[in-house]
């Protein structure tokens, strides 16, 4: 850090993504990636005549992967915002919307208190119920930015549409940001409710359920005026935001939907045989809607299963904070990588006892 | 725009990029891409199996990448930040040293002044000279975050590194960043100067010389107490904001360097015979250390000369600021791309006499 540095930054408190490693020898449970490629007619539309073309700025205005979302979802051009990787439109509604300050929940994507701080936001933390449900009248009236993931991260848990739409209801004068990171897996989207609520963005990925975590793409789906903010803030810092041929892969992906229910339908299954298994060893399993299980064991704690998880070559989530710290978050591999963790933790258990 | 959007923010003036057609059937001589593909060494990199892995998140360090620029240019791994594009790094400069304020020239990259609008920087523009260089002295001692585009756009005209040097001297307690976008076409690097000089940060980007605009690949050069508030910023915003093929692109493009030291040199070749070719047809030519000449014709106004190019399909970029919009900027193409525009320029001017 340098003296230069404007105050308010330096004691900024980073997000702190998962480790990288770059020794391809780990299973890697740990950052939510999907353990499938992406879809082949994805990866096939990377030609080499595609790659000469880098020497081009991508189209800035992305048109044909919005128009692409937009006949997925139902929904105009104009409501659909891309962006490079979901976290930049989070840091842009922090931006935009947090003027009166934030509210979400103690336990959930840490990036929110960082962005909260980068901007200024004061931010309130709801505790979640002790079965770390979320309560929702907890966020009505708030007269704040409401941001929520849904479902949520690192529990896994959601909230119905229904819920959401009480939220909205309740905020009309402030955004509720959902963000639908892992919705596929499980969870019910609440995109539908953006015609009637203008209040509501909702925030995408296509690094989780759409195997394209290294392409960095995510989108938002919102009313047109919401949209035009964040093009507004996107034309301000990066209008060139997206990759060349990530927006590419955006169209190949948007049109091998097929490929990615199928293996939303596998990581589905994975996930319920993963959770069983380890019931049947004494962990306590939050029920999860997620590509990823959060997970307690009564005869070793949080830190230590994942430093012997580690030993053995298999990375899973640890978070220090308190209320959690018994826990791991444990992504949902192929069948084959959850055999070896389960594995793994039979024989870590067996060694303690 | 919604009713949301925090006030700042509501009258923002975005920078407007140039035309990016989608109808290939245009010569595009008006962003200032390279004519050239990337490197084949760096498009055979695009494999299928790097394809499959885009599953997986980047490496938020780019520490690979970081370590073959460090090697290019002889300085530590910590000297070097990377960025999603080289407007990211001029944005985040803004947001970390612009507190007290601003200085540019009044004609230059449009986007600093976005950068400080969105910011809340208030800034100064400095005139350019009559014949658009810039005056070192009136950056002497300014108490500001001082940012110079050298060469500059649109003009092309460079500043020697002395004249750097007496700046950063005369600004000890200030940032002074200089964007080098252009430099490889015939300026003068400033990088050495880091080594004696805390307050330099020097902005480069691949998306000029290195042929890969649509990759969006920055990178910044400085003292490692400047790329540590970057670095700090990054991950308080966008810890994995650079494609994991773009790394990889990245990393083949600095192995291939002759590739691109002839394709420069081919650039400055035929902006010799294209600026010429235009002085013998009467006009006014600043001299370009740039991939584009910055021209006035006599005999027809600069927005009159974009369109009568456009209609026959030959796109350069034209601003409408007072002081500039006698001129184009034209963007250094083939050699068979600048015959075909000189070409349309008779025809144009044969036809309007």
């Amino acid at each position: 850090m340098s003296r230069y540095l404007k105050r308010e930054y330096q004691a900024l408190e980073a997000y702190t993504p998962g480790e990288q490693p770059r020794d391809a020898a780990y299973i890697k449970l740990n950052t939510n990636e999907s353990p499938f490629p992406p879809a082949p007619a994805v990866t096939a539309a990377l030609t080499r005549r595609e790659a000469e073309l880098l020497r081009l700025y991508p189209d800035p205005t992305g048109r044909a992967l919005k128009e692409k979302l937009a006949g997925l979802y139902g929904v105009g051009a104009e409501n659909i915002y891309l962006s490079n990787g979901s976290d930049d439109i989070l840091n842009f509604a922090f931006m935009a919307y947090g003027r009166s300050g934030a509210v979400f929940p103690d336990i959930t994507y840490g990036f929110y208190a960082v962005f909260a701080g980068l901007h200024g936001v004061p931010y309130e933390e709801k505790p979640l119920n002790g079965d770390f449900t979320i309560n929702p009248e907890d966020y009505f009236n708030q007269n704040k930015l409401i941001v929520i993931a849904n479902p949520n991260a690192p529990t896994g848990l959601s909230l119905s549409v229904g819920a959401v739409e009480e939220i909205l209801r309740r905020n009309r004068d402030h955004v509720v940001m959902i963000d639908e990171a892992y919705v596929d897996f499980g969870g019910e989207s609440c995109y539908p409710l953006i015609r009637r609520y203008e209040n509501l963005l909702v925030v995408r990925t296509f690094s989780k359920s759409r195997c394209l975590a290294g392409g960095r793409l995510g989108y938002a789906i919102g009313p047109a005026e919401l949209i035009g903010d964040l093009e507004k803030i996107k034309y301000a810092t990066n209008p060139y935001d997206i990759n060349r041929l990530t927006l590419l892969l955006g169209e190949a992906t948007v049109e091998a939907e097929d490929y990615y229910r199928e293996k939303c339908g596998e990581i589905i299954r994975v996930r319920a045989q993963t959770a069983a298994r380890l019931k049947e060893l004494g962990f306590e399993v939050v029920p999860s809607d997620a590509n990823f299980l959060f997970v307690k064991s009564g005869r070793i704690g949080g830190e230590a299963l994942y430093r012997a998880l580690k030993k053995r070559r298999i990375l899973v989530r640890h978070f220090e904070k308190e209320r959690i710290r018994d826990y791991n978050r444990v992504t949902i591999g192929t069948a084959e990588q959850m055999e070896a963790f389960c594995r793994a933790v039979e024989e870590i258990l067996e060694e303690i006892t």
